[in-house]
């Protein structure tokens, strides 16, 4: 069975055990001709591979994981075991008083640095956002893949298809069981009605966020960086004492205003302004973004996960994807190995993702089994 | 002073006089380098225009009258006095009690035809939807622009750049005003998430609107047919007595499927559709929708304004725009000069038309003065 | 049998038998498995029809009829005996003398308009051009099609993927072959490289075309006005008193510079300049153009074949195209209709026509039976 | 003068004194206000840089050295003395006895691999190719760049907009000077027509071109890879002893076939392939290319002159690229730090050439001085 094999083909000494899921299998709540379940030959036990896509894999513009967000439906989080969801009360569903949640800006922060898993966003069957299964999904990450910071109702996560009281009791969730787990909790808050994000970005800071990133607005597109400033600035107002990150994601918004420029004074504008997730394929602009601003210690976090041995040749800090949400513990041994450096060794981690997307590409939608 | 003389060559045999307003002058809560304020040597009389634009003006992608629609305080109505409505209660938010709504069902249906215009929500200085002009702008489309239908909440209207509330708000006073005035009031209900676009279409419902309107999703687009189908019929499928109309404007979705395709079969998945605000340059696609649903009475209402006579030329019903805003008398003696038909005298107009929308094409933003 | 069917369907009243050929089918030198052979169950007569594509039909920009150049074997003309052919000495392949060339300054020219057959270029079966099929060509546009102006060398006519050298003998061929019979022979001489495309202004010039097009650069394209006149102003001014048109057709070049601005003032750069072979859907352009330049007597020549009636509503000239070497005939009973003008009429020739093309794009390939 | 600031910035521990020009000026023969003739603060001695582009500078698909070759009088060679020049006979303009040619296919060929330069095409006053600086060219290239392979007619050269002719002769005078002083010539003899491209091909394997280079075509554009290949084919068979490369340039030709796609099984349909100019941003591609065809020891040379360091972490063998033409000895320091490997170091050079393009980016034009 070809599925199989180039599978394991990915599995390099082993590393891939920890994918073994050996609770019972989840009941998928619905039927999918081009998402197969499979075996490996070797140990006979069920592998679960989600693959939700950062829509830039391989370079085209085009989702290749088709998540078919309509539907609502689609993404199941590894491990969830829905049978036991559905009939409980949806209790969590309340806004966290806030005398109860850690109080970031008393701590010295932590850099943000390395892999942030960009979350998916788990759905019951009768396409309700499923709160319950965060705290799982975070043990997950943490034990299993070894990620540590989140970017939550971003392109992965669909936050633009979700409502906003949607957006708020996912952004809730995360934040209250990734506390004392998680070191960063990002959560994007950008929309396109301004109001909206500034209401978001304001209970971002409520509920204790360590950070809020915001999407350019992509219907009415901003055309130069005073356009997109002006956006970012009435957002990050809204909540100034958070650590405020520009989502870069040029094929999906259509806004190509250079990074370089748009950090050129931008501290006198969003004094809170701390770096960038940059899903674009412009080396130069990432390059010169981060020899300038050294002095600044923005963080810059690349967001082309089959490209980011390459991004981090030039320096970036560390990545924000989709891919880390099952390959961060791969891909921690890739940023360990480019730390030595030993770039063949760097190299041959980059071409096993590089393999499993190219296979997933080819497949053009979720694998899950 | 060129710009007068431009402006004044748009005026045929005087017709332009509906334009001119003669209370006080509204006075500008912003000032705007680009939107000079002007005469015309006849009459020393000041003439206001308002150019929202289409965003589709010139046939270009790109927005030729940026609206910059983030600053929240751009548009504002032809006539609005602004000094007496800021320190107004606006105890006019209110849902209608659906008793008082006409019952759309119940009344013979209009057809859906002629000059629709696409409303701009006029804002208050201080950035707030400013209902209480609404009326007033009612009476002006009616009276001065001879055109009785509006299309709330599209791209004119900005609509995907307003929260929901806002958008209730809107349609609600869309509709109450436009009562034993107005033919029809279609409502733009689509949003990228999919139960908010359903919460709008029960509102619509609800309040008693002519028709609802739907954009493609344009985050995640779809790709095909089916998937387009899917989220148009869930969201009609909670109007399901209201008139529904496709929003069709590929060059700001990027969703390119044609129409002649989607209508197929398309009364068994939606049996309340009704047509179709084309806004694309695809004249052949029109055409053949034209043809093949004669039996089906569907309504083929063209959103390029300044093409509307090549669109009239293949058997269009009828046209949604910006331009009818301000425009709206001008082109009505286009459509008459083509009913007879006398096509040199409709090229006249449509002349004037488009020397115009490329003046402000050149120009480059909104003139209001 | 549905391919049958369609076609069929496109018969209005019997008129397409003029398409019928008697003579003994073409022995086709390869197979496709998509070009199936068919007939009429009226007549039982084999109906030819080729499909070579403007590669506009459908709006979209890729060529939907794939003429696959590289191979140099596709095309054959209608009634072409290709068994007769290949023995036969290439003997045509000689510059012709000059003296024997009609004058074309001499005679007061006609204007250009109604239908011009954008042609292709006939291949033998080992990819040569095959020239001796072009006196069969020009009588059968004649007598069949009621065509009396060609575009040679164009995109239909794969001009850009032919050698200098094949250009030239294919311009003598339709010259010489043309003398008497047909009204207009415009050659385009557009290529990537300046001297070729000069040398073949001069050529065309010598050997008496009615006209020269000149298509824009596209490799390195002009990015303005000044940079696109400079271009064509050196073509021209090898030919200069030969006719000059400009070939308007951005989904293929990618040069978006708009014709109304091109015009202002081209006469004082290119006295010679005559008018626009216009393949573009912006008809706001193309209607500025056509009001702006009445006194100017530019002949514009519409190119997108499936929009032609909306071209013609706001005052095109005639038309260039591809289609109108087999559907010429249908396409000038729409001109009479359109002239009349019944509207109601000329759209069911448009519909036919865009019905055609739609079968034609769906299928996605040649037709050649 | 902050220009000056901006290139002595760029001057790394005074590396770019090979760039300075002691000779009288060169008389250019037209002026350019966006050219400024400009010197060093430090020696006064004026410094000459050309900058050509690749026109994929910035990871824009634009121009940005706009080389405005329809005029064909904007390049010069560094150091060219353009005075002494027009008045000599252009004798060179032979065709070289194949006799008198070294064997390539004898010698054991020497990999293809560091830097090659995209060689600029000058011009002499009158628009003619000027051949008598070749010479001089190489010399320069060899002496002060280190750069000792060249890439003739490609994107940089101007190939695709000069006459065959043209071609053959740049072709000729490159492989005759090159001789025993380079250690490849590559000739890029892509073209649009097919028959023009494998005369090119002929004529390079004639006059003994270390290997030859094909663009896709990108006019008819094929859409898949059987199609590229069936072109690509024939023209290699034409020259079957001469190493083939794929010329991948997609932001230019618009041909988006993965490379990866293409290689596989490509030897048995070329056999003479031997490797890709990769000019594409798309590095995942890449990667998959590098670690796929380890055996076939196929050779990649990456085109994006900017993003090089990030190619060569993922392995690529070396760069082909128009900034070599002047960067190239500070981009040999760059690759013998990423060889050691010091990757700060490298950055630091990757830096400097990105601060330097950002600054012609920003010119927006030719950099003459």
């Amino acid at each position: 069975m070809p599925l199989q094999n180039r599978f394991e083909a990915l599995d390099l000494a082993g590393e891939v055990g920890e994918d073994v899921v050996e609770s019972p299998p989840m009941r998928s709540h619905r039927k999918r001709q081009l998402a197969p379940r499979f075996q490996t030959t070797s140990d006979k036990k069920e592998i679960r591979v989600i693959i939700v896509g950062d829509f830039l894999l391989g370079g085209t513009e085009g989702p290749i994981c088709k998540l078919d967000p309509h539907h609502r439906e689609l993404c199941s989080l590894p491990g969830a075991q829905i049978r036991d969801i559905t009939p409980q009360p949806r209790a969590l569903n309340r806004l966290l008083p806030t005398a109860d949640l850690p109080d970031s800006s008393m701590t010295p922060r932590k850099k943000l640095q390395g892999l942030v898993a960009a979350t998916i966003t788990p759905m019951t069957p009768d396409g309700q956002v499923n709160l319950l299964v965060i705290r799982q999904y975070v043990d997950y990450l943490v034990s299993k893949q070894n990620v540590k910071s989140v970017f939550v109702n971003g392109t992965t996560g669909e936050g633009l298809s979700l409502s906003i009281q949607e957006r708020k009791r996912l952004a809730e969730e995360w934040v209250c069981q990734g506390k004392d787990k998680l070191d960063h909790v990002i959560i994007q808050v950008g929309a396109l009605s301004l109001p909206e994000s500034q209401e978001l970005a304001r209970h971002a800071a409520a509920i204790g966020a360590s950070g809020i990133a915001v999407i350019a607005p992509f219907f009415f597109k901003p055309t130069n960086k005073d356009e997109l400033i002006a956006f970012l600035e009435k957002v990050a107002s809204e909540a100034p004492a958070v650590p405020f990150y520009y989502y870069h994601i040029p094929p999906l918004t259509g806004v190509k205003i250079r990074i370089e420029e748009l950090l050129d004074g931008i501290k006198e504008r969003i004094p809170s302004f701390q770096g960038v997730k940059f899903s674009s394929t412009d080396l130069l602009d990432l390059a010169q973004c981060i020899n300038k601003n050294k002095r600044e210690q923005f963080e810059f976090l690349y967001g082309v996960d089959e490209q980011l041995l390459s991004a981090l040749a030039i320096g970036a800090d560390g990545a924000v994807g989709s891919t880390y949400n099952y390959l961060g513990g791969k891909t921690n041994l890739m940023l360990q190995a480019f730390a030595k450096p030993d770039l063949a060794l760097a190299r041959k981690y980059q071409f096993l993702t590089g393999e499993f997307l190219n296979f997933v590409i080819k497949l053009g939608t979720v694998v899950s089994s």
